[in-house]
């Protein structure tokens, strides 16, 4: 059968979008809403969307959660802040703080329910007892430049603030704390998404002490002193909070990834899935990805087509000299055109529906791009991190705007 | 069933060496000798290996090949003559002069077998008429520092050559003329690999001139004749040599996948191939790579363990401050090591047994190994790339010495 591979590569997108949208997946997990007094808080790309699905079942409620800029949605009670990501802002980093003051301010008996998403960690930003927001934007902008994977960068974060590790939780000791999870990190271990304000915390201080070591961060002197004193510590795993709490994944990206390859096998077309956590930079990874589908034209292997390769997972775009416009998406997906032989067709999208900081989700390659962007110079584009500009004129952006989940990137190669 | 990981990854390496073996595939293919005179030549990686394979069925022969330093074989008749790869020397470029005499000397009637393999186009350097090894020299700088794609510089190449691009086999007309190849390239294109001497080129001199053009290439005077010369054009590829010349691929990147992948069945564990041809920065795709494998561990995608995930292909490793000890396929797995889940095996060589500049073919991955290296800070290793530093205290090298054959290089993940 011959499908028409720009309308079939978003419908994939599509489904895995639609896959992680808490709206389907809250009202299955979450319990009857309890007698007494319910709080909910958190933070993330999703969570706006989350709590319009919380109130879905339980009617309005009390509470405060932080979303980024342009993400907020209408919910009855629960009040949605706007904050900044990926570099925490006063807006947030206040709200934060009223947020803790919230929580705690609970009882024995009641409830806190936490929705947390990708994008909470720099969002929840309340800095450890005397750091300031700049101290914490230095430390951020520190790491960001160091070239640390997110989960070096989170270890940091956790024993600087006075939210995450599962400071949150312990706040909010002797209520009960339940938390919703959407994955935006691989493995989806709870104690990394959003730094995982409610679950215990694996890491040490002496753990971001060696971070902050082995990549030479230059740090403000209020950090350095607070990150050799006890308040960098995070709860103990011990802490009764942690007994007692539940937790429930709503949405993660391997569910994702097979709700598009549902999709390609209702269209007859062979879904291979190559994993939901595939790192790296965006455009050696791109190569990969474009070597693995010429051995599907050439040789049949991993499969013979009509079929699609279909991962997820968080690049890396590392910028040495000037940046242009575009994501890790398309900067992935510039660099699989080049290197793909033609006729292969293929998407590269940030579920959250924002790559980078551009205004589409990621691109789309197809034949009529690939003729369309016929006299554009990719390999210039590409060498300039100029992606979304080469994407732009070719008419490959993908544009849906924010999608209020966030489930990492998403990525499918059809061979024909 | 249960296999011993370091035994199995080698025995997989081992096939796919033993598949490119042309002492294997020749006598499979090559034809009666005729009764008439037989001069054999050519040059790469493996073409002594393969002057040995023709005369264990035709007894001894003429002929000259062209091999690297330290790769010379015993031969009955064969002259085998050394010379330098991947920076052509004197004395390759004299042999391959050499080579063009004894060719232009046969008749009607007479054959010329030609064998050809990856690394022969720098061993059989014969610059054009008029042109010196040195204008050669600044030719191939000049391209180099142009940030010119490889298939770009090879075009330049050709047509500046006495033997690439088909001249060689026109230069034997009208002897009739055979081709033995051993890829080394992605798509296996005969007109590519070691420049297609014998060969029609599917460039021109124009096609040159425009690149040496668009990269503003300051080249010496006599380069710049020589190439707006009529001596500058590759032989026409209505050429009568062509129509009654014959070629055999005798070994290539996805046969010896396939061998391996045998292996591997053969033992009950299911072979996934994921492409002949990978390329981009080798730690790259060791991330990439330590994604499928951590994928397959956690979700049984794309393929549940018992399980190998086989590649081959060419990585590059870029150096931007100073370079340590180690190929690139030690640099692969290093990265794999750092960013797969623990209990993952795996090996990364290079099929012709010497992995950059070292003396090994490349390096293994076991839990075994990963106890031996427990003290090594592989991140700076890495970082250094200094990855031949980190295998040896570990005991994680391969070492086979020159293998005589070359289809590139071989990757196998093991996932229990």
């Amino acid at each position: 059968m011959s499908v028409n591979p720009d309308q079939f590569l978003r419908s994939l997108f599509d489904a895995a979008v639609a896959a992680a949208d808490p709206g389907l997946s809250i009202p299955s997990v979450l319990p009857e809403r309890p007698a007494g007094r319910v709080l909910v808080v958190g933070g993330g790309k999703a969570s706006a969307r989350m709590a319009q699905a919380v109130e879905s079942c339980w009617g309005p409620c009390e509470g405060l959660v932080i979303v980024p800029h342009g993400s907020v949605l209408p919910t009855q009670g629960i009040e949605i802040v706007e904050g900044a990501h990926p570099v925490p802002d006063a807006a947030g980093s206040a709200a934060a703080s009223r947020m803790l003051d919230m929580v705690s301010n609970v009882q024995e008996g009641d409830l806190v329910l936490c929705l947390i998403s990708g994008g909470g960690s720099s969002l929840m930003a309340a800095p450890g007892a005397g750091l300031s927001l700049a101290d914490k934007q230095a430390v951020n902008a520190a790491l960001l430049a160091s070239g640390a994977p997110i989960s070096d960068m989170n270890v940091v974060r956790k024993h600087l603030s006075s939210i995450k590790g599962g400071r949150l939780a312990a706040a909010a000791y002797p209520a009960k704390v339940i938390t919703l999870t959407i994955s935006d990190v691989p493995g989806d271990d709870m104690s990394i998404i959003a730094s995982g304000p409610t679950v215990p915390d694996p890491s040490s201080a002496k753990d971001a002490r060696d971070i902050i070591e082995r990549y030479q961060l230059d740090l403000p002197k209020a950090v350095q002193d607070f990150i050799i004193s006890e308040a960098a510590e995070t709860p103990d795993p011990g802490h009764p909070v942690f007994t007692d709490a539940q937790s429930f994944m709503v949405a993660a990206p391997q569910a994702s990834l097979l709700a598009a390859a549902k999709v390609a096998k209702d269209h007859g077309i062979t879904p291979i899935l190559l994993g939901d956590a595939l790192e790296g930079e965006a455009a050696e990874l791109g190569k990969a990805m474009a070597g693995i589908a010429a051995s599907c034209l050439r040789h049949g292997h991993p499969v013979k087509g009509p079929a699609v390769l279909i991962s997820g997972g968080e690049t890396t775009v590392t910028v040495r000299d000037k940046a242009g416009a575009g994501g890790r998406n398309t900067e992935f997906l510039l660099s699989f055109a080049l290197n793909a032989p033609e006729g292969i067709s293929a998407i590269a999208c940030d579920t959250d529906g924002i790559d980078g900081k551009s205004d589409a989700a990621g691109g789309i390659w197809t034949p009529d791009i690939a003729k369309a962007a016929a006299a554009l110079d990719g390999k210039a584009f590409l060498a300039g991190h100029d992606s979304y500009n080469f994407f732009g004129p070719a008419g490959g952006l993908v544009i849906t705007g924010p999608t209020h989940t966030n489930v990492n990137d998403f990525r499918a190669v059809f061979i024909p």
